[in-house]
């Protein structure tokens, strides 16, 4: 399962006030305590003004690349704040993200085939998200249409079927998983991601909806997570899902998780704080 | 989901003293507990020797009807202490359990039959616990066979498909799941049920463990569960897992439970004490 963490975004208040003051100490740190907790990929995602992004992604991608030595995966729509950042990075990034929305696959796409990368593809168009598994599976096929045509391939891509939330959908759930399935079955190069905490949006003990997800999108063939790695719950839950479907056979990671500290001493129970 | 609230049972050292030494504080502080946490139905089980089983059982059923007033589900191989506790109840019992030994079937079952009572009912034989699906279903159609030919109607029946532990096997959990799946297509009128916690045998931080096989096992078609249901970090995965898979519709009863403070408040990560 590949972490990707999710904590440095500039749409989140504390991580652009950061931003803006230039404070590298708050950014590394939250750089350093994803990364300690097992994230494999740091999103970078500015959030600001067209006309200022591309320095503030390359000013991100610096300071993180000064304390850790993991893989970025840059989270914009806006190609110059991609290219900037591409220039910038030490190591291949996950390009984050192409869709149905024609602005993403007219100047994010060829960005991503031209320089060979690996990219999240979304299952959005510019009508939202469909409902239903058969809409997303629209949306995806049209997605590989396109990306096979300029020569991506599949295993590069990180499909993301995108989920709602419970508390307004009650089948949010399963047809985010039926289409992980379907898919599987079509794409089987292809991996699968998706941000974990949209199910619970709107609900108390977020992170209890998101474990429960978690485990079930895994069993559905998640090999890739947007998600919080400090979230120490979140993480049991990730280890204890591949132990009891032997994607950790016999536990070994889960035992040395558990020796190690990663797991299973702190309460994990917390819900995620704002940044 | 029916939850069977498994601590008061005297294979487990504290509640073994407890029996000898007619401690009714400590057996009815477990019934209170467990109860408060959410049990459907208590387990009763003395676990003493056969001379003496019928007179601890009783003991038992008649201190903790005194305190809760939920059904109890009756634990024992020992007809004359499933006759004598079967007497002492006021609301009819489970009977745990039949199986495909002989025993069982000779002695537990007509007890069950005579007395139009639900049971657990278990895919072990002489043999021990099949390895395979199909193994498993031999004994459980086996059963099925006896339990019609003495009119207990299908869905008086708990079936257990067991699991083994993924510390020595890694495929013990994809293979209950399946039996589960198979269960519920042969005999839809059946319910599923479990006990929980053999599948983390011999792994540090059992309850995680635990969890994410209860999330799955929900999937699979679990509507009961021996369970304890005073590990909280358990039932918030079960109240998280109903809500995401649309068992409760709407999140009412996470809601509930979580404004009552029944999950998501308090650290949910301790491993369960000895009793």
């Amino acid at each position: 399962m590949l972490v990707i963490a999710e904590k440095i975004n500039g749409t989140r208040k504390l991580v652009n006030k950061a931003i803006m003051e230039r404070d590298v100490a708050f950014i590394q740190n939250l750089a350093r305590s994803q990364v300690d907790a097992g994230a494999d990929y740091l999103d970078i995602n500015a959030g600001t003004l067209p006309e200022r992004e591309p320095d503030d992604i390359v000013w991100l991608i610096n300071i993180v690349q000064e304390v850790v030595d993991k893989p970025l995966c840059l989270d914009s729509a806006n190609p110059e704040a991609l290219l900037a950042g591409l220039a910038a990075t030490k190591q291949p990034p996950i390009i984050n993200s192409i869709s149905g929305e024609e602005n993403r696959l007219r100047d994010v796409l060829p960005v991503v085939a031209k320089h060979g990368l690996k990219t999240l593809a979304l299952a959005i168009d510019s009508n939202g998200i469909p409902e239903s598994c058969e809409g997303r599976m629209a949306i995806i096929r049209r997605l590989f249409e396109e990306t096979r045509k300029l020569g991506v391939p599949d295993e590069n891509m990180y499909v993301d079927p995108l989920v709602m939330s419970v508390a307004t959908a009650p089948d949010a759930c399963t047809i985010t998983l039926d289409t992980m399935r379907k898919i599987k079955a079509e794409f089987p190069e292809a991996h699968l991601t998706g941000g974990l905490s949209n199910i619970s949006f709107g609900l108390p003990g977020r992170t209890l909806i998101n474990r429960a997800f978690l485990t079930l999108a895994v069993n559905a063939g998640l090999d890739s997570a947007i998600m919080d790695p400090t979230d120490r719950g979140l993480m049991e839950t990730l280890y204890a899902t591949n132990a009891v479907l032997a994607i950790d056979a016999f536990c070994g990671a889960y035992s040395r998780a558990f020796r190690k500290g990663i797991i299973g001493t702190k309460p994990p129970s917390k819900v995620p704080a704002a940044v």
